[in-house]
């Protein structure tokens, strides 16, 4: 199919990241035909947010967030999308932020980011009124919230603390998380990554897929959905081998829960698996370790006045901490 | 399955929308293990909002917009879903609104929404800045939009003329569709339906759904799709046979367009389908009518300084003015 083989020969192009890592040989074999729109740009940005980093000494996270897509035709109508508000992810960047790590937020397009969340419920229309100035003010009730939000998010974006990527189907994800991990190699165990994203399982392979719009009148639709590669294999023993490296596990069934972020573990020899299943998700999580029997359990009320991922950054910057004290001494 | 069983219930118990009309029998077999929440108040809503455009005899759009999504998993974490940003829908609605109509805004939710949808592009927290006297006030560069936005926004809500009404999943969008079909019959001809939304083909039946996450332990995953029963021939006949109905047609393949529209119209004998082809939708439409044997054609620049739905609107409004003048003479 000659949309495959224009995918295949741009991959291979020097422009693009190397095809010599194992993993992404798997990528073209991927659903979307093409590679994410101004790749060669976002990489090059994403390299001089590190260095900046990197000469101001801080540790950074790579958090991604929200869910993925896999088209279901070459020309998209129809995708298969994965359930995720992005809360998770935006909120931890913020307090990421907050414990003074830089933040590459590498997240779906229009999930909730990190401190405009808090204002996605409201219509930007309702968020100001007209003054007897004439001016256009920001509605008392809003008004506190907002200009700290604001000023948090103006003085990370500024002081090159916070940089948004954004991706929408999974080949996006998987190149950009690349991109991102190529760029963060140098920094070694002051890299931490928190794999928040909720990445499809399955896709249709690009030689499989129709070009047109799948025709209703053709009847009941079969389709057969194929196992998307793990990237989290090359990415830990490769991409950013010192890396501090915490992947998620969710599901709706609470018994297969620890049973399933041990056997991550065990696949994959990252440091941390955080459980949590759906419908409890903000309340209760559980990190799960290799060589720590009892996994930790994050519990917060509903109506506690702190959000979850507060506990749950804490709890994570200090076994970074603990990891980088312990491979000094 | 007692999931099924428990929704088979709800819907025939006497709160909810009568099982009796054609169409709606074949509902239970739809995904979703719910009706939509809330929906009996929802409903006294759109109720409440046509008798006032009743008593100010305006006459009524109902103009639905976004994409619907079709859970793979009782317990949903994914779905198929259908692209759609919801511009066509959200910038049709204001043009009605400005040409005297009153609107009913049935949306996918988080799908653009009229007036808002300027502001869909920036953070909030980018939309004002810090004065000098310590207000947090609207950006220059937004100001004059921004006002004259809300001041629109505010006075078609505060009239009683916009009611937002939200879906997510098709089973929803079909029962609230239903609702307000049930709610504007008493308009006879001064009902429009705009059918911008875009709707799955294909769902997974109720029975046939896991209910826990697919585990892709389990390998390569097969999904047999089944066709979502078209509800455009009870609205025609039954639900709102005086309305004056467009539906939408989009295809990929520009050579398929107008004949499908054409048997579209022979199959439901409504009164408009506006056809577009993904790539250049916003570029060109073609308005196909029985017997009008060549479709009008309404075509823009790309840098027009008119959107096409302000052409697709003012051909729409005269054409249902002609058909209400005609029926009375």
């Amino acid at each position: 199919m000659q949309l495959a083989e224009t995918y295949r020969r741009r991959l291979n192009s020097q422009e693009y990241i190397p095809m010599d890592v194992e993993g992404i040989a798997a990528l073209p074999q991927l659903t979307v035909q093409n590679i994410p729109s101004e790749y060669a740009d976002r990489l090059e940005k994403i390299l001089a947010f590190i260095q900046n980093c990197r000469k101001k000494q801080v540790s950074v996270a790579l958090v991604t967030s929200g869910g993925t897509t896999v088209p279901l035709e070459s020309r998209t109508v129809r995708y298969v999308d994965n359930f995720s508000s992005g809360n998770r992810g935006s909120s931890s960047a913020e307090y990421f932020l907050k414990k003074g790590y830089a933040v590459i937020f590498l997240h779906r397009r229009q999930s909730l980011k990190p401190f405009d969340r808090l204002f996605s419920k409201i219509s930007p229309l309702e968020l100001c009124e007209l003054a007897a100035s004439g001016e256009l003010i920001v509605k008392k009730d809003y008004k506190d919230s907002y200009e700290e939000n604001m000023r948090f998010r103006n003085s990370f974006i500024t002081n090159k603390l916070l940089h948004f990527c954004e991706f929408v189907s999974v080949i996006d994800y998987i190149m950009l998380l690349r991109a991102c991990c190529q760029a963060m190699k140098p920094l070694g165990q002051q890299a931490l990554l928190y794999l928040a994203a909720a990445v499809s399982d399955f896709y249709i392979p690009l030689d499989d897929l129709p070009e047109h719009k799948i025709q209703s009148s053709d009847g009941p639709l079969s389709l057969t959905l194929h196992l998307v590669p793990k990237m989290l294999a090359p990415l830990v023993q490769h991409w950013v081998p010192e890396a501090y490296v915490i992947s998620f596990k969710l599901e709706t069934n609470i018994d297969i829960l620890v049973p399933k972020a041990r056997k991550a573990l065990a696949t994959y020899n990252h440091k941390l698996v955080i459980g949590n299943c759906l419908d409890t998700k903000s309340q209760v999580v559980w990190l799960v370790e290799q060589d720590v029997e009892t996994p930790e359990q994050i519990q917060v009320k509903p109506s506690g006045d702190k959000e979850i991922e507060h506990y749950i950054v804490e709890a994570v910057t200090a076994k970074h901490r603990l990891y980088l004290t312990n491979s000094v001494s």
